[in-house]
């Protein structure tokens, strides 16, 4: 993925129409869209393939399987024209190493931690050791909440130069401008763009408010 | 799902026209038949309606994200005809309960540990308490390793009278015979099946296998 805009469009809409015209309006203010299965069921994964014309697709399919049924759906999505899938690292090694094995050229982000009051449970209690088995394995990047950027700054103490992706920005309360400046790479924002009046408006002024942390 | 052959058929299969005949082959010795995202990036989403003319479908597709993400799946899936759907418990319960009340009249099984050597890391440290937070939200049952009978009879003690799915029979090395007799409610059996000469003898034959100890 090229680090232009640093903005990635979560394309949480499962609207097949909806969806490319919004990526076609904001093309040239983001770096890639990040899709997920709800947009295969209903779409097919056609979708990856046509969204890979227009920009850098991010597969968010939050693998969570045996090493052979990881290693077959990152195949499947990267085949399809996916640059880049994320996978869930609380499987372990052995599935995180057959991410990244089955990626080839594409990049696998690693879920370390998840946002919601359920990731308090068992996710979050475990974050910093799945960060170094990640590490470990050779994954490109790792996902970090927008909404809480001094978890962002604890990741990347541990995974020195990799990439940070950071969701939650826009609507669930995050900023763009923090979560860059505490380290991410990329910042992830869905429905602050795509539910926007004018997306490409909006993505634009996101892309300003970065530019100025820069 | 329908309690009469007590087999299910995980259908590790990504070639579209292989995968139907095999379904067709062996529909009267199965309850149902367990796909994965494999096969819906190989052949798409319209083989859920497909295969749901044939037997019922279950969908194995460890969904593990944050509650409305997991709710657009589930009913992504049954709207195109699965009977249930399969879930990861460590996203914890605002997850799970987004799953069960997405499922309608389908069913919701929970995954609480998993059989590749990665699974010891983290699922099976939390096991119990992940049969416990499923049983909470009203999950209609639980996957079990067949390969580790004692590891049913430990979660039948805590689930109750809800379903146990367990896969590992067979090319794996669990007995379907022994994981009926521990408390298993369906055994999955994948390779033993669809890569056997015969697949619809070899269904029978774990047919007749089952109902001796029955």
């Amino acid at each position: 993925m090229k680090k232009n805009t640093r903005i990635v469009l979560a394309l949480d809409e499962t609207d097949k129409k909806k969806a490319l015209k919004v990526v076609n309006d904001v093309r040239e203010h983001i770096d890639a869209v990040k899709i997920n299965w709800p947009l295969v069921l209903s779409a097919g994964p056609e979708m990856i393939t046509e969204l890979s014309k227009m920009t850098d697709v991010i597969c968010d399919f939050k693998v969570a399987d045996i090493p052979n049924t990881v290693r077959l759906i990152v195949e499947g999505a990267v085949s399809r024209g996916a640059s880049a899938v994320i996978v869930h690292a609380f499987t372990g090694e052995d599935s995180l190493k057959a991410a990244v094995g089955a990626a080839g050229k594409a990049e696998i982000y690693a879920v370390t931690e998840m946002s919601h009051p359920g990731g308090a449970t068992f996710t979050a209690k475990h974050a910093e050791e799945m960060a170094v088995i990640g590490v470990k394995c050779g994954v490109a990047g790792f996902i970090a909440p927008a909404t809480r950027p001094e978890r962002i700054a604890d990741i990347r103490r541990i995974i020195g130069a990799r990439k940070i992706l950071s969701p939650g920005v826009g609507a669930q309360g995050g900023s763009a401008s923090a979560a860059i400046s505490a380290g991410a790479d990329h910042v992830i924002v869905g429905r602050a763009i795509y539910s926007s009046q004018d997306p490409k408006r909006t993505a634009s002024e996101i892309e300003n408010e970065i530019r100025a942390v820069l």
